[in-house]
């Protein structure tokens, strides 16, 4: 997008244009770096540049500002640095999968591409290569919305593969909608990890001043020489460029539709902090490094369904769900109820063999059948108490569970008990203020 | 539910059984009152007595805490207490839905009843008849998860006469599961409101010690002396006994399970706060009370469905849905997405006139259709944003909306028209650290 009127003066004047490299003074503090396309969400009196480290800042102008080119961007050579690998620096597999943190800005177009090799994330963070040997290639290059059982299931084996060659973390940059689903589907189908599998997303495209992508992905990366085991997301902190939280994969959930810290872990404390200096905190509970192989086992039964009931949802509109699938998760209201007359087609659901596991739509808390008479009702129904797992959680679990087994008691089982850090057995079911 | 051996020991000693009023002494401090009986949720050694203020303690006792009866249970009478009306106090209309919050403890046996008159309201909390006139009636006995649109159709009509007749306000007792769909409901039925309807719950049932159903109840009751026409929630605001939350009926939501201070509002601060001695600070925003009379537009399209989509939701279930429905609302992912497949099925649906609105299943935080490429096709396909609705909010307008019009364009006008403060105009897109 062209910038507005200011600045294009600005960069008029000093015969600079996007894509080439500029020096700005901005009070008292001068900036060397890229000047990126303008952005429809930027306001429009601010220039964009992108920093050596790959950082973007950005600066708001006036007519007088201190602005100078140092070199055309004609002149740059599209930006591919070829690394050669370090011995002494841990190897880490980046796969991408699409999504806006995955994505290579074309300097001179200010066009967004899905970067497609190690050289191209290497000169689209290089500060990466301070931190690791960057392993990259590309699975898939889709929109979050868009991945499903399938993308899981193949990058399971492609995580599982490069840790048991010898890579010290498996990085997946993400979009950041469906990350949460993502995360739990890996965390169920791999154990024995020898390092830390870590999604990674962004809320701001990379073109953007406030672009959280460099730090996430430089967070994750710090991740490789942790003694972490298990499938975690890693994303900002707060709203400032400090930290990222380490959050379990199990309990993961996106809980802003655009802010930078939009990631929360429910139910339980996150597993640590990534300082922007690598420096790792943990806050206790982590799983450290197994010592291997790591296991695949990516089998699932896709016909599940997730369901939020609400006020007066027709029971034929239940049954047109159980009708088509194998498994149906409810998000319940409270501690895990749902309408009356809901209740008798859930038990026929249940005696055609549909598995149903209940949730809570309020998503912190636990379910509770024990408490009032409906919960009781369904208890007796047979549906399987979904503890304190998030709905999206259950949802992945039970397509997980039922590809290994449809016996009921074998899926209850299964359900109920904790596989992946999705159960956190010490949240009572009144944490606050008990009697 | 009988005490545990040690209570049990203590009370027998002391001649005293439930629903007798006793005098304990423990860590120095005496307190007086009956005898709740046993709940399987207090720990073993805790006894419950319920104060003549009405709130519940539960005291740890030793064997040797002091303990003596002051009165039998059999000599007292029920308690009913008939209070005179006193014209310096506002008249407060309580209208009983059910749920944990209006019911009533029979001292003797222990059986909880919902309170079916002012008399047993007034029993059972009261320090309501220093706050305000109790004019108290059932108009329901439901579990709130059995509450619906016939209800909250009648809960309107009811407000309004109340109101209309010289109510200070109106206090509408109900169970938590769907207390925020009720206040929605309620908030785009009624206008011109001269005075308060106060949605308020427990989260803990009043025969235990940590019941917050006294609070609650006065803390709403404060709120008939305040300057506020429109219809909010009033719940704990944290885990202690010393301020309630008012919060907006079209922006609250509970999202715990089982925590006393539950609910929240989301997108935008909550209303104000109610001290326990009755204070109340106001954050800014609320309405005042209206000249009136208050209106009551109760008309409701009860086939609208509420979708939450989530990776792999067959495209045939949403055609299942959409053949059931006039208007749909769907929780997509992130700023409003949903799957690729997803996206013709969406087009046909409204070809076929049904009202689609899309809401984000991150629940704080706006849509935004304009900023990836499939929430512009959404967009295209004629998906009305939802703005920064809650879900919940939105499924109740749509219903009410479509009880009004089924013209596309005059839908999409009311769905974008912030009506009862459901849409905040200040929230953008990204609030935190603009570019």
């Amino acid at each position: 997008m062209k910038y507005p009127k200011r600045v294009a003066a600005l960069l008029e004047r000093a015969k600079a244009d996007v894509g080439d490299e500029v020096q700005v003074t901005v009070e008292d503090e001068t900036y060397q770096g890229i000047v990126m396309p303008h952005h429809s969400f930027s306001e429009k009196d601010v220039l964009t540049i992108k920093l050596a480290n790959g950082y973007n800042v950005g600066l708001r102008v006036t007519p007088e500002t201190p602005l100078k080119r140092v070199a055309k961007g004609r002149e740059r050579s599209v930006p591919r640095r070829k690394v050669a690998a370090n011995p002494d620096k841990p190897n880490v597999s980046f796969l991408g999968t699409g999504g806006t943190i995955a994505s290579y800005v074309d300097y001179r177009t200010g066009a967004v591409y899905p970067a497609l090799s190690a050289e191209e994330l290497a000169s689209y963070a290089p500060d990466l290569a301070d931190i690791c040997n960057v392993q990259a290639r590309v699975l898939f290059s889709l929109l979050s919305e868009d991945m499903g059982g399938k993308n899981w299931r193949r990058l399971a084996q492609e995580a599982a593969k490069d840790l048991n060659r010898g890579a010290k973390a498996v990085v997946v940059p993400h979009g950041t909608d469906t990350l949460g689903y993502t995360a739990a589907a890996l965390s169920f189908m791999l154990t024995d990890l020898t390092g830390p599998v870590v999604l990674v997303g962004s809320q701001r495209s990379s073109d953007r001043p406030s672009s959280d992508a460099f730090l996430n992905l430089m967070c994750a990366a710090h991740l490789s020489s942790a003694d972490l085991g298990e499938v975690v997301a890693v994303m900002h902190e707060e709203t400032s460029d400090l930290t990222c939280t380490v959050h379990r994969g199990t309990k993961v959930r996106k809980m802003h539709s655009s802010r930078r810290d939009a990631f929360r872990t429910l139910n339980e404390d996150p597993l640590g902090r990534v300082h922007r200096d690598g420096e790792v905190t943990w806050h206790g509970g982590h799983r450290p490094r197994a010592e291997g192989p790591v296991k695949v086992d990516n089998k699932m039964e896709e016909r599940v369904a997730l369901l939020h009931v609400y006020p007066d949802l027709p029971p034929d509109l239940f049954d047109a769900w159980a009708e088509r699938s194998r498994g149906i998760v409810l998000a319940g209201t409270g501690l895990g109820h749902v309408r009356k007359p809901l209740v008798t087609r859930i038990r026929k659901a249940i005696r055609d063999g549909v598995s149903v596991v209940m949730t809570t739509q309020c998503l912190n808390g636990r379910v509770g059948l024990y408490v009032y008479s409906r919960g009781r009702e369904l208890a007796r129904a047979g549906v399987i108490p979904g503890e304190d797992m998030l709905p999206e959680t259950a949802l992945v679990k039970l397509m997980w569970v039922l590809g290994h087994t449809t016996e009921p008691s074998e899926v209850r089982g299964l359900m109920v008990s904790n596989l992946a850090g999705e159960i956190n057995p010490k949240l009572r079911l009144e944490e606050s203020k008990p009697d």
